[in-house]
């Protein structure tokens, strides 16, 4: 267990997945870095809990993007290259996983560029723990056999990008979407266009494994008018798939992480 | 941080996610529930370190499966019920997600059928850890918008099952393969057949985040016969997307979890 039990190192940047939202869900190895960092630069939505971890006397940096305000990336990347330069023991805490959909693998390549040691943390993604938490697992034997991520928020850099939809309708599995809320009124028309059953089971969950957790559960064609009714906006996890089901037998039980 | 800080409770399941090898990807909840269980069914493939938290006292069943032996999934969902009913405070620790390809639904579903309570607790997922740490994140901006993840591994009980390949192969983002050893000549031969590009990055990746941790990299087409010349075999995890090619900027940094 020795990268487990070693301090965060001068110098170094250290990408650390926060996981999806319950403090509980942060790895062994992301609480021994905040616990021993001098810099920490944390994304907008990671639990508060977290950065009580950090030492008093450390820099606590937040660089949450908003729309239209906030932190760039390439801001983001400065802070943290300039910071390891300056000889802080850097944690840049990342909401979910680094990997997925976070702009942590821009991250990792700013600091090889400025020829800086890095540290991947991966966390737990929201993709598969929201949907645990509100009782439904990504795969399930005879029902999802895969499942895919996908994001809903359009790049802006990328206004006439075409979402290639035919596969993702007839992917044989179940579908995770992130940052879909602005998203899903296309996204169930195209998907139900495109073949897959309007009556396809879906769910929606806002601040999924946290106490604020809210569920709304429709069939796909009805999904986007249950949310709006529902008021039920970012952040949230869309699942779409046979396996939403699964909530009828496993969700009637309190205990899942998240739920109490 | 309520759930953090409870006890594993009797006659309760925990089903717990162990993460990917590095026993420092564990999270916090899962190790506060192995300090204080009193009986802890494991699978065969959880790091050997994580089992050290458990109280000397507590009852320890290696519940692994072999190709034609070891337990049954059923004798599994029987051992759990049967302990947290006698009064025990079980943990199921299962490697990476209980939900991702682990059959963590049925056990879940077993105990609410058994009227017992549970907890999920997410674990870090092979399928995103194990790529990052050989230096391939699943998602790139401008790369991979998306990722899935699919079983390599057949179901015996369906002889005839027929994989749909072709949503597979034009699937817009990263593959992630779990299981997939023995079926990659077939997966990578498909794939191509359904218009992937033979030269698709791709890369296996055996005892990922471990010291042992072994990685092949090649295009999709000469993946099979590399892998072969290797003689690298399970437990592995195959990537394949043109994320597999940022390695090349990546990977060459030493501090990568798991590669030490």
């Amino acid at each position: 267990m020795r990268l487990t039990s070693e301090p965060a190192r001068p110098g170094t940047v250290h990408l650390v997945g926060a996981g999806p939202g319950d403090p509980g869900l942060l790895t062994l190895r992301g609480a021994r870095l905040l616990e021993t960092c001098t810099l920490v630069a944390s994304d907008r939505l990671v639990a508060p809990e977290l950065l009580d971890l950090v030492p008093p006397e450390a820099v606590r940096v937040e660089v949450g993007k908003r729309p239209g305000a906030g932190w760039s990336q390439s801001d983001i990347d400065d802070l943290i290259v300039d910071a390891a330069r300056a000889g802080h023991a850097v944690v840049r805490l990342k909401g979910g996983d680094p990997f997925v959909l976070g702009r942590g693998g821009e991250e990792a390549a700013a600091c090889v560029a400025a020829g800086l040691p890095f540290e991947v943390v991966p966390g737990i993604t929201s993709a598969v723990a929201v949907p645990a938490a509100a009782g439904i697992p990504v795969t399930h034997r005879g029902m999802a056999p895969a499942f895919a991520v996908v994001t809903g928020h359009e790049d802006p850099a990328k206004p006439n990008q075409q979402v290639d939809w035919q596969p993702l309708a007839a992917f044989p599995g179940t579908l995770v979407v992130l940052m879909g809320v602005g998203s899903v009124e296309t996204m169930a028309t195209q998907l139900v266009a495109h073949g897959r059953s309007a009556g396809t089971p879906a769910a929606a969950v806002q601040w999924g494994t946290t106490s604020r957790q809210r569920i709304v559960e429709a069939p796909l064609a009805e999904l986007p008018a249950a949310m709006e009714r529902a008021a039920l906006g970012s952040p949230a996890t869309i699942v779409i798939g046979d396996v939403v089901a699964m909530r009828g037998v496993l969700a009637a039980e309190p205990m899942l992480v998240g739920a109490a």
